[in-house]
């Protein structure tokens, strides 16, 4: 089944010499296929077909689009069991996991198949003609988006199937008219050759142009720099490590044409646990709090890595339960033995320093390249002098920072980095804690009340970005139909022929779609 | 009147050592107010100033925010004589045009008054809580656009009011709830410091906080390129030169955090005359093009200084009209004996070229800093191996390239860089030339029928903006209300108490805007 090829558009190739395999982190042992590296010479080809197939691409009606990505959802959905069994090879995760981010990968790609059916998203706007206006005429003026160009994806190590081949930036991309290269995620490279497989199928049945996709197998670092400084590249999309994604950015701000990067990277999510709160319903928080930190072995880029209250007996409590209930929970696998020595070295790292305490985590034998969840204390002084303590460990890992007082507790949620998410956890004293709730809402992208930052709705009120360095772009959400808005550009026609503008801007609204027309919201034609 | 100091937020300092004058090129000589540079000390104060100050914007009323732009209107219009005599004076450009300009500023900063009064543009999307949805109950998330923070303004040479201290990059800011530092320019810094102190008279006027707005002297890189790094500082607005702005965009990505920033930068703006319109309207398009070309001295970056036809008698015909045309035009003064070296400068390098021709320009002596007008001619495949010649001469040139046929017309097209602007000049012929059409859409960001580039509407629909050079993102516009959304982010509210929502968000719709509630556009409440 998986031939361990690159598809360059509708072609598999592999024409290149590097090879490598994939690693079951359940069995700790290497997966059987083999997967061919993509070439320079195939990177260039990828590259041109997407530039080519873009000519035809952006002209694709949002209909025919959207049967587009119906069929993308329909062929994974075909794919069954295959693609499920390949995924949990792949990422040591459990089925059920599996079924549950296939079932987000294929509702990402239908929310995004209604949009571009429905149409408005290009939010076109149009001023009409005014001739006689002084002291000189007004000129008809026609505003809609239009995609990019090409575009290339980076998936995610922590979400083979919803952060990846076929994942939100690919469906957004897709959806907005970019074709798309995704650089293939060396950790699950069979799922993201069975994806790609369900998107060429697609591509062919609904007639999409060749290059609209390709597929690009890489091992390490170089394919991907390769793309983002080819110039028939026009926009990236990245899902990782801070490290990698401000290196991309860079890269391709240097580029004799600077392109966008939208890269979701790192958060530690800090959680503020309030003095009411932590006194009513502390027990019941630590609890519920054990598990957000070590669900799916604490691999989410809204895990809850740090932890903010003000130090006395109701924190204490707080803390000990918060223990008593983590060590309680069965270590699980991580998605790969890189990602168990990267969780140990920055554990490591944090447990150097003198002044962090470790409160509760597992010391007896777990099986290979399964985590042992931790949660660990710090004095708020101590946290405030060492930025290296505000740096994520991705797994289940926790810091609870006991701060003096609320003042401290300001300055060091007021000092941290931009955030994916931050929470509150509150009892009818939000409005007393008023700067803290401002300071935390300066440095995030989404901000929760008496919740858990686990778990990112896919609807057009989420944010899932934030700050620098949640994102490289914080205009920007990577989670939601609003995530197409990276993809799209406004472009306007000036005085152009009524028969040869997009339907989109036509005087008839042949689309039946939302327009600003002279400034007024309306169905109506013109 | 004029005190060369800085504005620090309300007040005024000038603790620097360095001076510099501006320069009134209808005269020749140096005007007589003396500025103060601003200090590295006085930057960190206008930062730290912002800063603070955007702890309370951030939180003021689209309705206040609207008293605010429509105050510093007033203001403005309230200088009266001496504004527009200071305008003349640092820039040379007549009164008349210094109205025009001063009505376009004024305008811009009600349309936003008017855009932040009525509120809707923040974009709110509602999705409510499902309690009993599975497997997971769905929790209320609300949406909104917030300012980022501080912006940094770099005012334009060539707009002395609508693109500097109060023009389009400092009304969409303040009008998102960004406190604005403007990087006044060196060579209209008196025009500059008045209407900083429109803007200080409004803030004050209308209780806006202490250091909403801060106005720093230049005269050379140090204070912007400080301004850029400060930490503080969250995004940076830039019209000007290709070379600035990379600079500040790559300074800007390379950053411990990096910030957006939208540069409009150069662009030559093609024109493509089309055969039958070459042979039917040929001099009359010359005509038109003579006033375009020569409009302000050339000193437009929408200013068409590339024009694109197909060799024959009918484009020679063209060539000759628009030279005996172009000739008649007395010269004009230019806005800066700097800015004149640059346009002889860039002149005489494309002049170097031994196949680049001059068709038509004036031979006579002019007065000091008046430019002359010139016509070049080349040929089709001479421009396509020079892409030196494809660079923008700022002032009133234009060089038209014969090309061979269709064929290299389009090649021509597809290999220039991004601009701002690309016009059609046809009669019943633009759908033969279909892929000429796409290849220069795919360069621009506005494309005009049967016009001149010159002229830029501040409407809706407007986009003055491009890919790469014409600006540093293409995704947003630099013109027209739409442009507020450069220095917006969305940010997300889960599960938040009703009470505590901003306005925009709480279920009774206190301001009734339209929100997304459900994926449905309704004014409702909820």
């Amino acid at each position: 089944m998986i031939t361990g090829k690159n598809y360059i558009g509708n072609l598999l190739s592999s024409i290149g010499h590097k090879t490598f395999k994939t690693f079951n982190p359940q069995t700790n042992l290497e997966n059987k296929e083999v997967f061919t590296e993509a070439s320079e010479i195939e990177i260039e080809q990828a590259t041109q077909l997407a530039a080519s197939a873009f000519k035809l691409f952006k002209k694709v009606s949002g209909s025919r689009k959207s049967e587009f990505l119906n069929e993308i959802a329909n062929e994974i959905e075909s794919l069954g069991d295959t693609l499920l069994q390949m995924y949990c090879n792949e990422s040591g995760l459990p089925v059920d996991r599996a079924i549950a981010e296939r079932g987000r990968t294929v509702f990402q790609l239908r929310t995004f198949a209604n949009l571009v059916k429905e149409g408005s998203w290009v939010e076109a706007a149009i001023d009409t003609a005014q001739p006689t206006r002084t002291p000189i005429p007004k000129l008809d003026i026609r505003k809609m988006l239009v995609p990019l160009g090409p575009v290339v994806v980076f998936g995610a190590s922590n979400f083979p199937l919803a952060y990846a081949t076929a994942g939100g930036d690919t469906a957004a991309a897709l959806a907005a008219g970019c074709p798309v290269i995704v650089k293939s995620h060396p950790m699950h490279a069979g799922t993201g050759e069975l994806v790609a497989t369900a998107i060429i199928k697609a591509a062919e049945k609904t007639g999409m142009p060749n290059g609209v996709f390709s597929n690009l197998n890489s091992s390490g670092v170089a394919v991907g720099i390769s793309l983002v400084k080819n110039s028939k590249i026009k926009a990236v999309g990245f899902t990782g490590s801070i490290q990698g994604g401000k290196a991309l950015y860079e890269m391709a701000a240097q580029r004799p044409e600077p392109i966008p990067v939208f890269a979701e990277m790192g958060s530690v999510n800090p959680t503020v646990l309030l003095p009411n709160s932590a006194k009513t319903k502390g027990a019941s928080w630590a609890k519920t709090y054990a598990s957000s930190i070590t669900l799916g072995a604490g691999q989410f880029c809204t895990n809850p890595g740090l932890i903010l209250g003000i130090k006395g007996q109701d924190l204490s409590n707080f803390i000990q339960v918060l223990c008593e209930e983590i060590v309680k929970v069965e270590p699980t696998c991580m998605l790969h033995p890189n990602i168990v020595s990267a969780y140990e070295s920055n554990k490591t790292k944090i447990l150097a320093h003198k002044d962090v305490e470790v409160k509760g985590t597992i010391y007896k034998e777990v099986k290979p390249n399964y985590s042992r969840q931790i949660i660990t204390t710090v004095e708020g002084a101590t946290f405030l002098k060492n930025t290296n303590l505000h740096q994520e460990v991705f797994g289940p890992f926790s810091m609870v920072v006991q701060c003096e007082n609320a003042v401290q507790l300001e300055e060091i949620i007021s000092k941290l980095e931009g955030q994916l998410t931050g929470t509150l956890l509150a009892e009818d004293e939000l409005e007393n804690y008023s700067t803290i709730v401002e300071a935390l809402q300066n440095r995030v992208g989404r901000i929760i009340f008496n919740g858990v930052p686990t778990g990112v709705e896919v609807c057009p009120s989420m944010v899932h970005g934030g700050p620098f360095p949640a994102s490289t772009d914080s205009r920007f959400t990577a989670v939601g139909p609003e995530s197409i808005k990276r993809w799209g550009r406004p472009f306007c026609f000036q005085n152009w022929p009524n028969s040869l503008l997009p339907n989109e801007l036509k005087n008839e609204n042949p689309l039946a779609i939302e327009r600003l027309v002279n400034g007024v919201k309306t169905l109506d034609k013109i």
